[in-house]
């Protein structure tokens, strides 16, 4: 006899809100480790977080939670309005990734995973690649069997991808990669071949760190984070974290000789905060008031850093205020002169590095990698070779060490393939909802040049906060923009900004 | 079939252990929760206590877990070492309690205590002990029932003190109070009579909060404390909590008027700090290395706190440092006006604020009033009267409301009767220690005149924190001091300490 479906869908969001506030308490214990935990209490904080995930996993493959699932997940969505079909479907979708993966290959991908971050730091600090290779083969071969688990009739990498940017996929990746790939590289040449240097004296010198602080809260503040319910504190790297959206901890990190790096932390993690603060808030602990992709997560952060805070109205109005924080070197300095300053193009070797416009050939350069390793067209011996051949034809750049090219970033370390499209998908999307801004506020450029950041806010908040994963990513850019992600306008914006700061003429 | 006995000893490890970790965890949220969590937080916070604390609550009572116990209790004690024999007999006692009360008064009495806290802080607001008594009764009533199911053949208010301080009874403290009243009302008379006055004006004008901090913290670590293992941070009411004896995390506060109350307060929560990290290492996450009882640990706090630190040797190693913390307030003062002015006696209303010599009346008249309420010689609406009563008699104060009298302590909000004796009991085991610490290492007190504390910590270590919950209070009593605890040792300490103080002669 099958229960009452108004009782059985109580039961699940029950059991849903409970392995959320367990995932809250998670990510305060990982914030603590990062912000605050003597360093001492490395190994204990393990072993915590180990028996906290044991009992998730447990509450997560819970046989209960399977038959609630069957049974609702069979009724018609009719019976459910939006938000409640939209717990049931994430929920089974969780279900299904929990519990179709047999435990001895979760386990040997967990240790394998916390081991290989080791063996790779160690590697990456004695620059031999060699040394990580055997345990980089190993993972991918994990991955690849997890994804026949999980998605039989996917190729592998999709599967991968998917756990990152839900149904984004290499047949629609590829060709936005492509064509990003084609327009980037002779851009990037024609601003080397500009000649044009930016003045960035500004920038150099001291600027003591309580001031960088006070300048960064203040920002911070105006954007709308709410301190009430959040914090700002310092770590290695910064992050957005804590608990739920009552807890946001958002970090940054300061040097006393570069405010800016500080200063664009706190505003790229402001941008994470407020989507974090600001997710639907009359279904707290539930799936459908999740934050959306990994992608969709960068949009905000880069909506904020890049096409608000990096641009000329933003630095209009806080110029003044900068220029008090630091007299001395911002003497003299105008608008244009902090523009230009700040929006250098350097290629580089190291990816956190770089500047937005060669950013993408470094994430589009791991993804051709990244397919090629799943696909069997690349073996692992071969990748330090095509990176450093991808990076003299991307970048104009050929890495002098292993460090400087393939042994560079943790994620493979970690087992994490199929995340580093997210940060372009994410470059794009920003670009892109913020056309779709201009249009419904023209005077918007006026209104954050004269300080009125809330309308920006408040436009985020009600087309991306509150709609949680409501819809997919791609319905989602659909809704807001009016069309499907495209990357001409990121080229758009690209070139024009670029073409008009180095003064070149790109057709 | 029986399982092998090694093999069923080692999976209840693996249960223990895990439950200690989770237990760890609610110890950093707490600690977060006091310290560093945005306000906005709260309710979110309380969720996701509640979750984790229904984890522990099914890990307590696991039927599996009953199983194991019940094999392992009716071996031979001899098939196991004392710390595995202590690590059964403690699991079966907690089993024990967390199994035999039904859950529908477990689920009252929470909430209750919860709610009880609310409406105790708004009667303590509005000075109305009457708009408290009911909440008060009901919790008296529920905390028999559960004295009832735990142990039924016990007197409740044992069952109540037990969990606090285990197999101290009536019985044994009684006689022990008793004893200390007969001495300390006449000894606080005299006093008062002397009409002796403190020169305190060292002790007050502007102390500011980085210096006081700074001295606390070097104070902390001479002491001991270990700053990889540990932190010290500020919260409104001091504390001592965090995760394991990797992870121990102390508080203060600061006044910029008053650096005695922040230093003692460090100094008190160091003592705690010191019993958490150096709890035997070698059973980490297990019963046996946990600490013993509340009186065992406010021993700890006050061994260092009034035996060290408020003694002649501690004050003339620190009064360098001290004075050159604060020049100005500290000129031309001595060892012996410091001391006296840190040691001044004054019958006050409120607990918490209480010297040495009085204190212990301000417990004793509480515990009294615990007795009679749970043996039915008085009834809740008297307690006002009695309140005051006694305070006229033990200590000549008549309080002027409810909220300088029964109202002041939060404890009987929460349910927590039995918990007022372990203050002075852990007062006299100090005292008692110490006895036998000079009679060990008859040059200490030298030793810590030249600010050599290491020998204290050591002997505390060895006696006390390495022997986690190997013994009862009791045994490890006799142990150390070769006697069980007996009164005179703290009433001879203190008519000596202060008939000399206050130049009485007190025979």
């Amino acid at each position: 006899m099958k229960n009452n479906v108004r009782d059985v869908y109580d039961s699940l969001v029950g059991k849903l809100q409970e392995k959320s506030r367990l995932g809250a308490v998670l990510g305060i214990l990982h914030w603590d480790q990062e912000v605050i935990m003597p360093k001492g209490g490395a190994n204990s904080r393990a072993r915590q977080i180990a028996v906290l995930s044991a009992v998730m996993h447990d509450k997560s493959t819970d046989p209960e939670l399977k038959g609630m699932l069957d049974q609702l997940s069979q009724c018609p969505e009719a019976q459910f309005n939006e938000f409640e079909w939209s717990n049931i479907r994430e929920a089974k979708r969780d279900y299904d990734l929990d519990t179709k993966v047999p435990r001895q290959l979760v386990k040997e991908l967990a240790e394998l995973s916390s081991r290989g971050h080791l063996i790779w730091a160690k590697a990456r600090e004695d620059n031999q690649f060699s040394d990580f290779a055997p345990t980089l083969k190993r993972l991918i071969e994990l991955k690849k069997e997890w994804a026949d688990c999980v998605a039989p009739d996917k190729p592998a990498y999709d599967a991968n991808i998917d756990i990152f940017e839900r149904s984004a996929t290499m047949a629609k990746i590829s060709p936005l990669f492509e064509k990003l790939k084609k327009e980037l590289i002779p851009l990037i040449r024609a601003i080397s071949e500009s000649g044009k240097m930016m003045d960035t004296a500004a920038l150099t010198g001291k600027f003591p760190i309580a001031k960088q602080e006070a300048l960064g809260r203040q920002i911070s503040e105006d954007m709308g984070f709410s301190f009430e319910k959040g914090r700002m504190d310092v770590s290695v790297h910064p992050f957005s974290g804590g608990g739920d959206f009552t807890d946001v901890r958002i970090t940054t990190r300061y040097s006393e000789d570069n405010f800016i790096e500080s200063l664009y932390a706190v505003i790229h993690e402001t941008g994470h905060g407020l989507y974090e603060q600001g997710r639907m808030q009359d279904w707290p602990d539930l799936p459908v008031s999740e934050s959306l992709t990994m992608g969709v997560h960068e949009s905000q952060s880069l909506f904020w850093e890049r096409m608000i805070a990096q641009g000329r109205p933003f630095l209009t109005h806080y110029l003044p205020l900068i220029a008090d924080t630091f007299p001395v070197q911002m003497n003299g300095v105008s608008v244009d002169g902090l523009y230009s300053a700040i929006n250098q193009v350097a290629p580089s070797f190291i990816r956190v590095e770089a500047d937005e416009v060669t950013y993408p050939l470094h994430v589009i350069l791991r993804y051709e990698i990244e397919v090629g390793i799943f696909d069997g067209s690349l073996s692992v011996e071969e990748l330090p070779e095509v990176w450093n051949q991808k990076m003299e034809e991307y970048l104009g750049l050929s890495p002098r060490t292993d460090s400087e090219g393939v042994l560079q970033d943790v994620h493979w370390s970690g087992g994490a393939f199929g995340y580093f499209p997210s940060y372009t998908l994410g470059a794009m999307y920003a670009c892109q909802y913020y056309q779709a801004l201009k249009k419904e506020l023209p005077d918007i450029e006026d209104q954050v040049s004269r300080g009125e950041l809330r309308p920006v806010r408040e436009w985020l908040n009600k087309n991306i906060h509150r709609k949680g994963r409501l819809y997919s990513a791609e319905d989602l850019c659909q809704r807001v923009t009016g069309e499907s992600l495209n990357s001409d306008h990121f080229i758009r914006y690209l070139k024009n900004k670029y073409g008009e700061l180095y003064g070149i003429n790109l057709g």
